[in-house]
């Protein structure tokens, strides 16, 4: 396994996330905000996909769980001394809402290409935002040095099994909800993937379901480190990409042994495949969905990917500068 | 009460709506679909609206409720007989999605102006589709034509008591929701008002709660109605507007009868506040909601109507032409 540099490792004292841990943050979701509902979608060819719509989370995303889940875990000292977090925003969000909540003072290291959306809403729910350069900059060094300095948590976006359980915490929704609706459990759920935090949560939530993990082309390292049995970084120079929340290095350790042990096999997804599922989403669900959000999606009807009855997908985010998705539609 | 000519009465067999029609229809989409979501808003001043997001339905509105709950309570040799509609888009889906799902012919008669994306979809949906001129031909003269010389049911797009029930049933369950929520039933319920087919509903499903029924200018017919104590039609030439799916020429009487023995009070708003409220569902809920859609909450964002922790209000539908919506979005 090669140090996937140049991202650095999260807290030395970490543990395994467990399924038990999933079970934890799930019921801590259902108290504190409505399920996020699962609807079916009609393919042209006539099947039907469940989708997990978890951009119609309060921040618009998933990420909101994760960091649920780490945030009201910690200590009161820790608490007293705040948390960093890195991200290009969904993260960003999902922090500093649980923060405030909470109470908790967050500093958030943000790109200075973020979406403008993301950078103002994660500053309207009173997170400090500090900016970095994404290909100069370390986002990683920065947080570690804020850390270190003021003695705070980092609440790593995927590397951490809080983070990973929270996120796994959709997958016993999307469960149950299957459940109710389409007569079982899902057999097989396809997910947006950057990290590998909500991918590894969801392995860890429904051990009997094939999870597919969906990156853009190019920044499809996951992928290529499940197919090579080894954590691989992203290549010099990748190409540019819509799916800004989907732009991970490298994945961690952590994540990569979930999935790797769940013999996951990854799929890459064009940028003209992922702006056709924003324009499905838009027209089929009345959803507003993020390029990276919208990632599953593209597989699905790009037929990258099989579906059955009882498949279903995140739409992970709808977190998008209101330009960008103008002209994504405008253009359909 | 004046005729509300150039439209027809419904069947004159007509019955008198009732709030056990309401629990009824509301028990049968309880076993047809999943319920909408109820997602609290927060609105700029920091108060929370709770929205009741039809747009989320199958076919993006809220018609849904009254196609089904009319259609199935029809007798064998009627469902043989097959069924005629008018509506520019919303009502033509629900009754296309209700009629092909219980194998009955429906031919909806829409204005050729109408968005091309609900023209698409009910054609989609099997509905055989007969244009009409808004400004010159009467729809319902077209309609009554059909069901003269074919024996059909109108299933009218507001002046009918099953339908008026149907729509009722959002209302059953946005207090269901708002008791498990917000901690109580909703003090006043905000929707979007075109004939008056769900505002009425809405009156049955929650004897204690205010209802406030909001119309584009100039096509607040319903407005000016509640407030001279009888029914009166839009007047010569009103303005244009991109809501759709409220302009309708007149209420009813079986729906003025209900809003007025209640004590209604109308309010109008303008395009402009329309569009605000479009560019508010999409940057903060993620949703894509038509204009018509949007004006109860165009009415909550412009201070309109008043809101405690127990207002909701209904996002009625999501049907869009892409083009229309990225213009809106684009100039926010």
């Amino acid at each position: 396994m090669t140090n996937p540099s140049p991202e650095i490792s999260p807290a030395p004292s970490v543990r395994e996330p467990t399924r038990e841990g999933v079970l934890r943050a799930a019921a801590k979701m259902a108290a504190l905000l409505p399920t996020t509902p699962l609807l079916p979608l009609e393919l042209p060819d006539g099947g039907t996909v469940w989708c997990k719509t978890e951009c119609l989370q309060p921040v618009g995303a998933f990420k909101i769980r994760g960091a649920w889940h780490r945030l009201t875990d910690m200590s009161e000292a820790e608490r007293a001394r705040g948390v960093v977090a890195v991200s290009s925003g969904n993260h960003a969000q999902g922090v500093a809402w649980a923060a405030h909540r909470l109470g908790i003072a967050a500093t958030i290291v943000m790109p200075a290409d973020a979406p403008a959306v993301k950078l103002a809403e994660t500053r309207r729910l009173g997170a400090e935002v500090v900016l970095y350069e994404r290909l100069t900059q370390s986002r990683d060094a920065i947080a570690a040095e804020i850390c270190v300095a003021e003695g705070r948590v980092l609440v790593h976006a995927y590397g951490d099994p809080w983070v990973i359980e929270g996120q796994g915490s959709a997958g016993i929704e999307l469960a149950g909800q299957m459940d109710c609706f389409a007569s079982g459990s899902p057999t097989r759920i396809v997910t947006p993937c950057g990290g590998g935090g909500l991918a590894s949560g969801l392995a860890l939530a429904c051990p009997e379901a094939e999870i597919v993990p969906v990156e853009p082309e190019g920044w499809d390292d996951v992928t290529r480190s499940l197919a090579g049995g080894a954590i691989v970084g992203i290549g010099a120079n990748p190409p540019p990409t819509a799916c800004d929340a989907l732009q991970t290095m490298a994945t961690f350790p952590i994540n990569f042994a979930v999935m790797s042990a769940r013999g996951m096999r990854g799929v890459a997804v064009s940028e003209a495949e992922v702006r056709c599922a924003q324009v499905y989403a838009f027209a089929r669900l009345r959803l507003v969905v993020e390029p990276g959000g919208a990632a599953a999606l593209a597989a699905v009807l790009a037929g990258k990917v099989p579906v059955d009855g009882r498949t279903a997908l995140i739409l992970s985010g709808g977190n998008v500068d209101p330009a960008a998705f103008a002209r994504v539609i405008a253009d359909a």
